[in-house]
């Protein structure tokens, strides 16, 4: 018998309607023959308010106690949904992290799984009940409550079905599946049948907000064959699987951006040994997260221009650090730049096919584009572009890698 | 060290300035030095809330399923106190029912306490912490958690007195203590600083909403010395007590009133053995409490009428009952009244006292309002009168018994 995880997020059981919704969804799945885990988050809006309540009380409150409040949100939905399900005829029980056998490091607010003892899951499902769990929380080693960040919903999800050994993890939430690109401003875009671990894994990174890159990351260890799908509609959404598992896979899978780029220029630095470690250090200190890193040196072969990229928000916070550093690495001056966007060219195919890259920069030329700074991995290549480009850049390298609907 | 539980109802932490309020409360009696235990209700209004969705969904809803839903609410505010507390500079750790080492039975949405382990409180008061407990919830014996039933937080409040062996505990509510009668209706009326456990359980039975009976006999038995007090001001309210802490004891402590009664006189009954036991035999079926019973002779000395008093709400479906027994037991009709009050004098002084309830009758007699019916206690006298003689009979009786406040 088939066993799937399937997760819920806030939106999908933010009222009393939705949540008689999804028990109606979860029993179709029943009635076929599979055994459903159900893994939820709380009524969209409610960690919010829980989190606002905490925040207003004390910003720098005790971590232990944060979690205290916040894990309440879950523990109303798993209860609410058990109840639907068992007045839709399906039995069903609910469990809180700590009644899932799902024990986390002591790290509150952030915490990690460390293991999941499944028995307790495995007993209810081999009574032919539904479990349903809290997800975002876990048991801490003092026997606390403890969750695991934002969108550690998914993170749950993913290892209760690793821990269950489950066929798949379908993560349920407002949009139906992930595309080749935002459909928003892509309108041939179209929806991926199947992407690999290691491109939703990029995706994610560099802007597509459709999965959290942990989750990801750790059905990828697992192995837990993922889908992203609408809980609003009935249409099949998009695997997430090992490489292995795509057939025939495009050379290009999606073309990602993210507008949270900032671009700093530290101008006519004096080239010798060390600078770079004079100028990133203190940074890197400062828990600033450097992005893309370009040298290029001057003319007069002394002195070098250093550019690179941090997030919007760390703008401010990077200028004043440099400023400070004036005078000890020498350097004329800081140029800050933040209309700048960071477009991504994404595929497992790009390893055994050459000449990406190029169709990327020729196609980018041709539309009279400037690239400011480029970074590559194994499966990707971002350019960073005037942000007053994004659309144009995504949309012409959309057709030019030939993802265009028909 | 003087070790007190302090319990703070739904309406003392029911926003965060009101949390904030109680923070400050606490902080006090620990700067007097003072250890203290806090136990704590949902915020007003959300228990409310989560038995409307739980009744939504299904009215017939799995009752551990109910518990998991309506504890939650217990959850954000045991936080969000632990949290006020750190941050007015006093140490302090919330607890849930389970990690408190509360054991009950499983019965679901009216559990009741097994035990308490006492250790994971103690070594929190040892650290020099403030325990902050999640009332009116525990843990039942199959790893779920369960409810205590409505008011259940005092209960809670009062058997982590017991198993901390505290010094007394203080019920904070919105009014400030136990008075000789009610005060909207009697103006003379006055707080009484102490009463015993007989006393306020016979208030409690009676009318006086001031406390739960179930946690007053808790008390009782385990002789937790109980304050009622307001936490919206800082005058001492009413202590409940052992008797023989009570020196100087008032005859009389307090008036009392139901006007949760209607009275059915079952008229003209055939005066044989079993007659009474026809009549109350299908009403204890049918789970309707029968309070004051009497039995008059009629002057034919052939029949006789049972006159009896039920709660309003079981008025109907009493009445319901007697026209089917009519032709089996034999009857003549049903008179019903529901425009009656039970008017109580209660106090331990009775026992030692003659005279009281003459007292009480010809008080009664002289204003000219009827008795119905008459029942005792040791403790206890109550009548049955006309509603509309409710205000009058009050102010009557508390006069009469030296009551009035000078």
């Amino acid at each position: 018998m088939t066993l799937v995880v399937q997760k819920y997020g806030g939106t999908s059981v933010a009222d009393l309607a939705r949540i008689r919704s999804v028990a109606a969804r979860v029993k179709r799945h029943v009635e076929q023959g599979e055994r459903v885990c159900v893994v939820v988050s709380a009524m969209a809006g409610t960690t919010n308010q829980l989190v606002a309540w905490v925040q207003e009380l004390d910003p720098l409150c005790d971590p232990a106690e944060y979690d205290q409040v916040v894990s309440s949100g879950e523990q109303v939905t798993v209860g609410l949904l058990a109840i639907a399900l068992r007045k839709a005829g399906v039995p069903a029980r609910s469990f809180l992290g700590w009644q899932a056998g799902i024990a986390t490091d002591d790290a509150h607010g952030k915490a990690r799984i460390l293991r999941i003892d499944p028995e307790p899951l495995r007993r209810c499902l081999e009574r032919g009940e539904v479990p349903v769990v809290a997800g975002f929380q876990g048991l801490g080693p003092d026997g606390r409550v403890t969750t695991l960040g934002r969108g550690g919903s998914d993170t749950s999800a993913v290892a209760l079905a690793a821990a269950l050994r489950a066929e798949r993890c379908d993560i349920f939430t407002d949009v139906d599946g992930v595309y080749t690109s935002d459909p928003r401003i892509v309108s041939r875009a179209q929806k991926l049948a199947r992407i690999t671990y290691e491109e939703m894994l990029e995706m994610a990174s560099v802007g597509a907000k459709v999965l959290q890159t942990r989750a990801v990351a750790l059905a990828m260890r697992h192995k837990v064959r993922l889908q992203v799908l609408s809980s609003f509609t009935d249409v099949p959404g998009t695997l997430v699987v090992d490489e292995d598992e795509v057939v025939e896979s495009q050379v290009v899978s999606g073309i990602a951006y993210s507008r949270d780029e900032a671009k700093l220029s530290v101008v006519r630095v004096r080239d010798r040994p060390g600078v770079a470690a004079a100028i990133f250090g203190p940074l890197a200190e400062a828990n600033i997260n450097v992005d893309m890193i370009v040298q290029s040196v001057s003319r007069d072969g002394v002195h070098t221009n250093i550019t690179f990229t941090v997030s919007r928000a760390d703008l401010p916070r990077a200028r004043a650090i440099l400023a400070e550093l004036k005078d000890q690495v020498g350097f004329e001056r800081v140029d800050a730049d933040d209309e700048v966007v960071k477009v991504s060219v994404i595929g497992v195919g790009m390893r055994s096919h050459a000449g990406i890259a190029h169709r990327m920069f020729r196609t980018l030329a041709d539309k009279g584009i400037n690239i400011q700074a480029i970074s590559t991995s194994e499966i990707k290549i971002s350019v960073l572009i005037a942000e007053e480009y994004a659309e144009l850049a995504l949309r012409a390298l959309h057709q030019a890698y030939g993802l265009d609907r028909a």
